[in-house]
């Protein structure tokens, strides 16, 4: 799709259909940009004038005399059909619908977007839209869109879904001198997404950071498969506003509860390598750190400042941002220490005092950049009368030249002063009055760093038995049961994943043979779909010597039909006693836009009480599964605490992988969760399950 | 203090001791500042000089022909000592040392700064510094520092440990045009600090909000006593750096190695009511909102705006800063739908969309402001060509005039314009472009409305037999122990804490004493001073059947002696075998700066692994102690989670209390833990402890 997008970033000429004279009109504002900024051939269309701003004015797109890239459609909505039709029997590649009234304004609309989507797919079209402000590319020295302002051109392509904050991004941007290298309004996205953007921002020389505000994305699985391939290249960051959405699903287990359409975003943003923020002044501090600086070697922050008071500050952001105040070599020391007056503090922050003039600034930060140690460097300055911010803003901008490590800094002062500013602004560095800000830009490049770290890995896939499995999930469509439990068990089995030993009885001579090797006592379990009823009638009993136990089996059967005459009973599941062991939980759901979700967790209070639970969308590679056991706060349960061995945590993450496998290859699968596993030192064993699987199909 | 300080923030005149005529020395910018900015008698003392800028200069203070109610000192470290005894003796009662090279420039400094504190104590002189950069009083006219610029008058008053700091917020905030009623840079705090301040400005009537920045507090237990007092009335904000800062402390319990510095200003902060600011971005939102606006009913949050994508955004961050999105009466849900266009969102936020002009923007404020279920309001606007921002403004500050309800704004614009500004500031309504910082802004607000309406409780007083635990220390003492076990369990007796029955025991014959009502099976603990070597023979058996225990006793004793012939032994403590209950850990630690900091949590993986702990620093009120049990995350466990019953929650507050009494009462206890306190639903009993008492005294 990448080059697929050529046609609508880099036009050779464009279309204005519904181009109008009269200010005020989004047509107006819209013609004005595109023949302004735009140095290719220009057509307006529209049967009311012959010419506009100096361009050929045609009455219908089909009467442009050559060929033409990309067509830019503002016109009532009724008519945006029979328009796209033409530019498809025209051949014209792309378009930018920028009328409203399609899917946003309610049913009709939503028709008329369908019809866009199939005349789209039928000729091929890359449509951006319905319903946006346009898309601007400073390369191509575009501007399509009716926004007041221009972009001035940059490192950052920016997506949005929203298009007034395209507007506010746009103007802010400009009195800020940040520069973008494709400003694209996403609008309903009725055909273009963010995936194909991503796609198509890859291999784009210009563009070193893609800045994105999303309220969802269009397919979960493109948009991680896509992300995961661009982050490998350069950062993604997002704003994924949303995060408040009630998850509106039905919920039979403690993974369905705790999953919501945010912890789905929130996984794919991870195993993408998309970095989250928390807010616009993140995302563009972010950005713009991303798009000028290098990423650094590691998270080690040489901190330079000549007051000791923001040094503390810079330090607890360092702190709270997760990276490291670096230890400076011996070299570093001896130099600071001969370079710097006693008075200073020549440990990392060096503070090399009120009284500092631009020399000894220049030297501070020349050896505290130079030293192996330091992987990045925040410079702070409190005003002071004897060196001017220019000055330190050159010497910043010279040890980034130099060493090339990425430099922030925090000048604590009201205004920088046009020369200041300039010179940071040439020399791609940040500045903030507060420390801890200037600290959070190079955390930025930290995070994006390890995200380039990380290993990627494709999910694999195990031999497993699948017509078991699907037999099982087809004895449960046979009988009409949506909700399943022990009786499923085979499920696990079929994929690997090793359970207690144990057998279904339905009278007493099959517990017997049941209990043969099951051990001194045992677990019996009623077998019904009528899970509410069966914790009624206390449908477990746990530690059954196994002498009594077809007797107990005998009297939970008839206790059971004697309260619930009408419930369904498959039988009494005889399983072994498992000893005490860690219990933890691996569930699953399908979210509506990833699709399948895999939670895991400890079991007790841990994910009930303590909320204590890790997701990933499934398909799970190696890596991604071992991150999702490693990311539970109580993960050192797993490796051994107060003198308990750990478990087999390999054994525990390919089960991970296994049931994740089972999620991908049974869509039906709606729910899963195996509660409780039983983990040992060296094996892993489920014991419950609960599934809901979907009636269709 | 309150009134002390008087002399000090409106001075009557004011002498300058080392004001200078030469440019670049900071007698100079000092004189300057003040004699420019103060309206009442000022005075040089400088022997160099018969006048200075048109004011009289003396060779000694003594030759002021007046009194002189403040002097400024800035000469030569040295000689300070010298000038503060004349100023002292001659009646003058508030000093402000500006020079450095005392404490902060080493031993000598030290000493130098010792003298200051005697004389002024001698003197009862108020004494602001050294090292510092002065104050500024705008409600006096006084601009008593060295720094290029001066204050605006305001409702900040504002503290400050660093000199540089206030250097940078005074550049800062005077081109911010933000004001401050007071401007204190504390300096190395050798007599008056953070607290004394906090005492004056809660009178002050010109003085709304307290805003400062702290590396740390000269005495924690009368800042949480003062600051308590002040914010009942006021708020207080504060930026505490030094988060980082590892503690350095001997650690023989979990209490001690999860306890830190940082750990004891949170829960003080907490106590007392001071919001943290987590950065300076915070810092002065916060306190800009708390000075000109009021404190809400509620945290309800009714937004507005053009564009849905904000909207979107400010509801997130509604979310995040733990605020709710206000669900609107149906009178105001009728008249928006009446009063707003079909397509507008008339839920929150309300979407008034992008064709909106100034008459819907205020019809929408005004009718969402009214709406009882509104506790504040958030206003958004994305640029649109057919709205100012001016007038927007006035919409905004007309809304907030009429209601009394907070209100904050995004106007999501690269720059506001002067008039919609100066609207702005004079309705004391922030800006952000962000919409996240202006909920913020509200939050801080809310989070003082929530200080305000906490219980305010003093410590109660349980009656205790005091004598009983000083026997127990003073037998440690006498045997020269200074880590005890369970053999001080009747410490935490005579505090009125209930444990677990049982007694000491040397000889078989005592065993059988001790067994007697302890029931079918004990519990068998070696009680030795030796905590290592303890663990090492297996010091410890559960379920040891009553007729066993006398055997089991005896061999556990040979054993350890048979293996350590030199590890000293008590005996054998027989204690009752108690059912199974929920395990809590209380513990106990001196901190340097605080006192007794209290530390509770649940037993096993959740205090050691999960760190699932919360401190206080005691005496602990019922309320705090409460608050302490009722903050960790594993609290539902108490109450009651998966069909156990709840505990005893009110038993646990007791213990807590009474346990807070006694660090307060015997100061000797250094470190104590807890461990385990078994809880049932009726009952807390303690059954294990350790504490360290200090070798001295």
């Amino acid at each position: 799709m990448a080059d697929e997008l050529e046609g609508l970033l880099f036009p050779g000429s464009v279309a204005v259909v519904g181009a109008s004279s009269a200010p005020g009109k989004i047509g107006h504002a819209l013609f004005s940009n595109v023949a302004q900024s735009f140095s290719g051939p220009v057509f307006a269309v529209n049967p009311g004038y012959r010419e506009l701003r100096g361009r050929p004015c045609v009455p219908e797109i089909s009467d442009i005399p050559e060929p033409v890239d990309l067509a830019v459609i503002v016109i009532p909505a009724a008519m945006v059909p029979g328009v796209l039709e033409e530019c498809g029997q025209l051949g014209i590649k792309n378009a930018i619908v920028i009328s409203g009234g399609f899917k946003e304004a309610g049913c009709e609309g939503a028709q008329l977007e369908a019809k866009l989507v199939e005349i789209a797919g039928r000729h091929s079209i890359n449509l951006l839209g319905p319903n946006c402000l346009g898309l601007i590319s400073t390369q191509a020295g575009l501007n399509a869109t009716f926004a007041p302002g221009g972009a001035r051109p940059g490192e950052i392509a920016f997506l949005s879904q929203s298009g007034a904050f395209c507007t506010a991004v746009l103007d802010w941007a400009w009195k800020a001198q940040l520069g973008f290298s494709h400003f694209i309004s996403l609008g309903n996205k009725a055909v273009l997404s963010e995936e194909d953007f991503l796609e198509a921002f890859v291999h784009d020389p210009r563009t070193k950071v893609v800045a994105a505000y999303l309220e969802g994305v269009k397919d979960g699985q493109r948009f991680l498969r896509t992300a995961r391939e661009v982050t490998a290249f350069k950062p993604v960051v997002v704003i994924k506003s949303g995060r408040a959405e009630a998850g509106a699903r039905a919920v039979s287990s403690h993974t369905g509860s705790l999953a919501g359409s945010d912890r789905a975003y929130e996984a794919a943003f991870r195993q993408a390598g998309v970095i989250r923020a928390r807010n616009v002044e993140e995302l563009f501090d972010f950005a713009y750190m991303l798009a000028r600086q290098a990423v650094p070697k590691g998270k080690r922050v040489g901190i330079v400042t000549n007051a000791g008071g923001p040094g503390v500050m810079a330090t607890d952001a360092v702190e709270m941002e997760g990276l490291e105040v670096a230890r400076f070599t011996e070299n570093t020391a001896r130099a600071l220490a001969e370079g710097m007056p006693p008075a200073a503090s020549i440990y990392n922050p060096v503070d090399i005092l009120g009284d500092a003039r631009a020399g000894r600034y220049r030297e501070a930060v020349r050896l505290v950049t130079a030293d192996p140690n330091v992987d990045m460097v925040v410079a702070l300055s409190a005003p002071v009368a004897i060196l001017t911010y220019a000055e330190l803003a050159a010497i910043l901008a010279e040890a980034r030249r130099e060493h090339e490590k990425p430099v922030a800094c925090s000048f604590m002062v009201g205004e920088l002063g046009e020369e200041a500013e300039s010179i940071l602004r040439e020399a791609g560095i940040p500045s903030a009055f507060d420390p801890a800000r200037a600290v959070r830009a190079v955390s930025g490049l930290v995070r994006y760093a390890d995200i380039r770290r990380a290993p990627r890995q494709e999910p694999g896939e195990y031999p497993v038995d699948r017509e078991r499995a699907a037999a099982v999930l087809a004895e449960a469509k046979r009988r009409d049961r949506v909700r399943l439990g022990v009786e499923a068990m085979g499920l696990l089995e079929a994929y690997g994943i090793a359970t207690a030993r144990g057998a279904l009885a339905r009278s007493p001579e099959e517990v017997e043979r049941a209990l043969l090797d099951l051990g001194e006592s045992v677990v019996l379990k009623l077998v019904s779909p009528d899970m509410s009823h069966k914790s009624d009638v206390g449908g477990v009993r746990v530690g059954v010597p196994a002498d009594k136990a077809a007797e107990e089996a005998w009297h939970m059967l008839n206790m059971a039909q004697a309260r619930f005459p009408e419930m369904p009973i498959d039988g009494i599941l005889v399983q072994e006693h498992l000893s005490p062991g860690v219990e933890v939980i691996v569930g699953m759901v399908r979210d509506p836009t990833f699709g399948p979700l895999v939670m895991f967790g400890l079991g007790g209070v841990h994910v009930e009480v303590m909320g204590d639970v890790a997701f990933a969308v499934a398909p799970l590679s190696r890596v991604e599964a071992e991150r999702l056991v490693r990311s539970i706060r109580a993960y050192p349960v797993l490796r051994g605490v107060r003198g308990q061995p750990g478990i087999d945590v390999d054994g525990l993450v390919e089960v991970l992988e296994r049931l994740s496998q089972a999620a991908v290859e049974f869509p039906e699968l709606l729910e899963l969760e195996a509660n409780p596993i039983m983990c040992y030192p060296h094996r892993v064993l489920a014991v419950d399950l609960r599934l809901t699987v979907s009636g269709e199909g």
